[in-house]
């Protein structure tokens, strides 16, 4: 709670965050299909003067395909659909280093920067998997720290190139004819490991100069590449003493990068099953946890860890498990999962129930007082900056997180009652960076123009 | 006019087609800056009940940094931003096939059919030049023919990926908890010389399919590859009778390669500066002229053919140029600028200046009466199928041609007064691809099913 107000992300999945919220009587399925349903959700969590919404995104099939709500939307597209029906809220869009281009990935983020005026957001992620590079002409995927060296490569070039043209570059006389201070437009030429870029950037500088950086692995190669790059983490944790340790080591590691403490928000996750009675909402919950399709949550839960558990029995404990070293999934939450299974002495099944809310993070069954207790608790304890918080079912559990917590935050002065910043970044509370290359051309150098013949 | 309506295409770019029109007293040039400008035009090309409108896209800086308009936008979240303030007209994005993976490619023009329910266009570009290259790894380009086989194999990949999802693979059974019936959702497994891709796509099939297949290199390689997959092809020409020599050449090819002629729309581009008479038409044209920076005009010609000519006298016929085979750029402009400045015995600076309205296009000063019947002539006389239109000036020029031509085409019966279809394939009347996959699995196959294991 550094900057005295909690933070708050719309994570929009589907119909709903539960892995049966498409089966519940309260969602209409073919909702996925539609940009309406989305644009409604944006709308909601405006009215709710969220910070942002946000899109997870995979390079690939997830799960099992028979009896998981399918994909339609690319995430950078979808947010500029949303964009143009809104007119505060951060746009926060999954893409992954692993298998594109900086200078593809660099113009899309400047694109949506500019069309939302300075509310996109970008969440890093490095992705796991053979089954992604198995569309991207490989057989196996890279091993973790050598994804996470890539990442850092990556951004050091799209960093770059959202900096090539300074932000005073335009000059735009019709007299003259003169449209840019070609002197003030860069090329990076940067010659690394894993990429060879030339720049400058097709785009002029964008609103925010850099969209939002945002990252969710927790892993130690995950927490050292958020130290260095991550504006916001998302986070999975299970324990309030979890989060706090969480915490504290990564505001650590982020000024041991050179950086200040305030400088990344940190954002567990949260799936607050809401009801009018702690009754109703655990009775919802339960509801949900029925409609679990066995077999559909072993695969998502061996996709999630990176460990085939598929033949082992469903009411015995878990096996053991390989050591994390070995893991070249998400390293942290397999950690989270084997750490819960441990801690509470689950069966595969009650395990699979566990996860099947939120994919290990937090699903926590209440009134609206008692979420907005905990969010509090959290808040003002060093545990959290802010939550990503992940309705159930969609739209109704936005709606009534909108309708009767963000209420209940307000009136204790923890969250905003109106938007104060139009950009993402104001939101957050995170300065604006500068171009690196600024103050570097007070003349025209011959440099600069050479590098645009 | 095979099916009996003229097609029209409006292509948007900047605050318009002259290379000076930003500084021409008639625009705005911050206009180009922000997104409700383009809003602006596509609302006014639906209003002309135009097919569709496109974006020309490239992935490096062109040209004369200092006196050309920026960029900002990126084509495809553009196209989102202008779908979803319009209902019906068509969204043509440029995308290369030389710099990124098919996967990501299909996913975003996917996504874009999705959100604009069946409107999405690709023009495919394989992109010239070491500049591009550049910016992705390379120190030079991939030659001419080399890239047109790696575009092939990148419309092999895509066109499965689109297809592997059937069109009826969808169950969302709430009750039984099936959402999709797998044997209907397959792998690809393609491997080839360029690219090794597993699928099936994240994403369901989308409304058209396919999003309609535009190509616009004219050259003996990009014939050919518009004869395979072309479904509308945008050429530059410079008179009538290579016009219909062109026209006839392209429609023999598609049929050579096994769809019919009537499959392929051909839409010549033309800039049309238009004034209430057309001595006021002839000066607008000569105005825009007098605003062209030579030395951004020749750095413009010099990217456009692949010869250097900034040496050479402006005021001296154009030297020697090498044969076509030596040219690793676009093969076809080369050809179009050698022929027009012999057969017109153009200095450097006439030639300037004739290209400095459309870039190659035909340039067409006259009243509305005069375009119109420049367009009649050429789309009875087998010359076009349509009218890939260009503006001078954004966006009154657009207006212009909307409010002007645009009656007057209907008067003559030649073009809609209202859409009649709901897709942009329904508006060029061309029918919607069948699923290569479908009807070869009538039972859930096993092979099916291990596709996502």
């Amino acid at each position: 709670m550094v900057d005295g107000t909690l933070h708050l992300n719309a994570f929009l999945m589907g119909v709903g965050h539960h892995e049966a919220a498409w089966r519940h009587p309260r969602t209409d399925p073919t909702a996925a299909d539609d940009v309406a349903h989305f644009q409604n959700l944006a709308r909601i969590a405006e009215r709710g003067t969220f910070d942002s919404v946000f899109l997870a995104d995979g390079v690939q099939i997830f799960g099992d395909v028979r009896h998981s709500l399918a994909g339609r939307f690319e995430p950078l597209t979808l947010l500029t659909a949303l964009a143009t029906v809104t007119e505060h809220i951060g746009l926060i869009a999954t893409a992954s280093t692993g298998f594109s281009e900086p200078n593809n990935l660099a113009r899309l983020f400047a694109s949506l920067d500019h069309i939302s005026r300075g509310r996109a957001g970008w969440n890093i992620v490095t992705t796991a998997g053979d089954r992604a590079a198995q569309n991207f002409n490989r057989d196996v995927n890279t091993e973790h720290a050598e994804r996470y060296r890539r990442a850092d490569e990556f951004l050091d070039v799209t960093t770059a190139l959202w900096d090539s043209w300074e932000d005073d570059a335009l000059l735009v006389d019709k007299e003259s004819g003169v449209y840019a201070d070609d002197a003030r437009v860069h090329e990076i030429n940067h010659r690394g490991r894993f990429f060879a870029v030339r720049g400058p950037l097709n785009s002029v500088r964008s609103p925010q100069g850099r969209p939002l950086l945002v990252q969710a692995g927790s892993s130690e190669d995950g927490k050292a590449f958020a130290a260095r790059w991550a504006e916001a983490v998302f986070t999975a944790q299970q324990t309030h003493e979890e989060a706090i340790a969480f915490y504290a080591d990564l505001k650590r590691r982020v000024v041991h990068s050179g950086r200040s403490a305030e400088q990344v928000k940190v954002l567990p996750g949260v799936v607050p099953v809401l009801g009018g009675t702690e009754a109703q909402a655990r009775r919802l919950a339960g509801e949900l946890d029925e409609l679990i399709v066995p077999t559909r949550a072993l695969r998502q839960l061996t996709e999630m860890i990176g460990v085939d558990l598929s033949d082992h029995p469903l009411d015995q404990p878990l096996p053991e498990l390989p050591p994390v070293a070995a893991i070249n999934g998400a390293k942290s939450r397999f950690e989270l999962v084997r750490d819960l299974a441990v801690r509470e002495r689950l069966t595969l099944r009650q395990l699979l129930g566990r996860l099947g809310g939120g994919r290990g993070h937090q699903v926590l069954a209440g009134t609206p007082e008692q979420i907005a207790d905990h969010i509090e608790h959290w808040f003002t304890t060093g545990a959290a900056d802010g939550f990503n918080v992940m309705s159930p079912l969609l739209p109704s559990g936005l709606e009534e997180f909108v309708d009767h917590v963000v209420p209940l935050l307000r009136k204790r002065n923890l969250f905003r009652t109106e938007y104060t910043g139009a950009t993402l970044r104001e939101h957050y509370g995170l300065p604006r960076p500068a171009s690196r290359y600024a103050g570097q051309s007070v003349i025209s150098s011959p440099t600069a123009r050479s590098a645009m013949a």
